[in-house]
């Protein structure tokens, strides 16, 4: 059974993993009988964001392996105890959470960074040849950490925010929401979801070809 | 395209809507080209669970429209907001919020009570011929509500949990997970999912089965 370690950024699209991304990925998984390893900084969000009002509340702190725990139903592991050697591979699904605390793509743009934990687990997953899958906004990772590699990957076909990508030498490729691109070189896998889904069967079309990708490289 | 009400009631298995089962059925009606619509009251939870310790929270206080908002990704209307006349059908998702937030199941057992807003609904709902459908403990609501006309139910192969809710004149019945209870006459459809389900899978075969029938009566 292969065991693919799933990282979480929290639970909402609007401060962290995107929900329906995730369960989605989770599905897929389970389907082609793969074991998910849910995983999740243990490190406060960078905000919390009123999902019903759609703006950020005051004074509230909340922890992105706390909030995680939600979508993985309490069976999740801070991201520091993962070891790459017990996974076959890594999927990162979307939502404000891969832009906010997995990174500060959304705040610093073009000079973001990746947090430490996170860039050391996929580098290491990457080195030792695991492929990695990133979804909906999660892509910008990937372009930040594998652009000197000239990873090919996607975020729709949303032009500005590729060109922002593009100067860490990653190559952007438009792609529609029932597709996902597939780096073969790198095993790099990306799909656009909810960058450009308007209906959870548009995301759920190429999150199921972005795992199918990410496992038969694994 | 018929428009079905989903009534969430937060977000996470703990002290909300349990998500997998939430967006299960979310993508269930998205592939038979039904309309959800995200509905839950705007009430305080009962409580905060941290799903990562499985510990409550002591003095954080959540609502259950605004964390219920993260699974609809913001597009959700409050309860009382609803017009039964402009739905088809209504499925209420399962996890401790459908017995701690839409009634106070887990905490009185057999003196229980439903919350208002979800009790008129319901009510109305069933009164116009509108087929329900309840998920994993949800069930429960269905047996305290609809006992009188003798309602034939599932919350899986508890026993103890099914002897209770029996006292209201319901009458269960053993299901798998991979199934779902149709009583036909009072046109209210349940199934145990993680009542039961091991697998995100499991859950998702009764669900499936569950959209199914509420679509076909609808």
């Amino acid at each position: 059974m292969k065991k693919v370690a799933v990282i979480l950024s929290g639970c909402g699209v609007f401060d962290g993993s995107e929900i329906h991304e995730s369960v989605l990925v989770l599905l897929a998984l389970d389907r082609a009988n793969a074991q998910a390893i849910c995983v999740a900084p243990d490190i406060p969000q960078f905000h919390t964001v009123n999902h019903y009002t759609k703006q950020p509340v005051k004074g509230e702190t909340r922890n992105v392996l706390v909030e995680s725990a939600r979508i993985a139903r309490g069976n999740i592991i801070p991201l520091h105890q993962l070891n790459v050697n017990d996974i076959d591979a890594v999927i990162l699904p979307g939502g404000f959470g891969a832009a906010k605390n997995l990174s500060n793509f959304a705040v610093a743009e073009e000079n973001f960074t990746v947090h430490p934990e996170v860039e050391k687990i996929l580098k290491d997953a990457h080195n030792k040849g695991k492929p990695i899958g990133f979804v909906c906004i999660a892509p910008a990772i990937a372009a930040r950490l594998f652009g000197k590699e000239n990873v090919e990957f996607t975020i729709g076909t949303d032009k500005q925010t590729a060109v922002v990508l593009s100067k860490y030498g990653a190559q952007h490729v438009n792609c529609t929401v029932h597709n996902a691109v597939v780096d073969r070189k790198l095993k790099i896998v990306t799909t656009p979801a909810y960058m450009l889904a308007s209906r959870i069967t548009e995301a759920e079309a190429g999150i199921n070809k972005l795992v199918q990708a990410i496992l038969e490289m694994a």
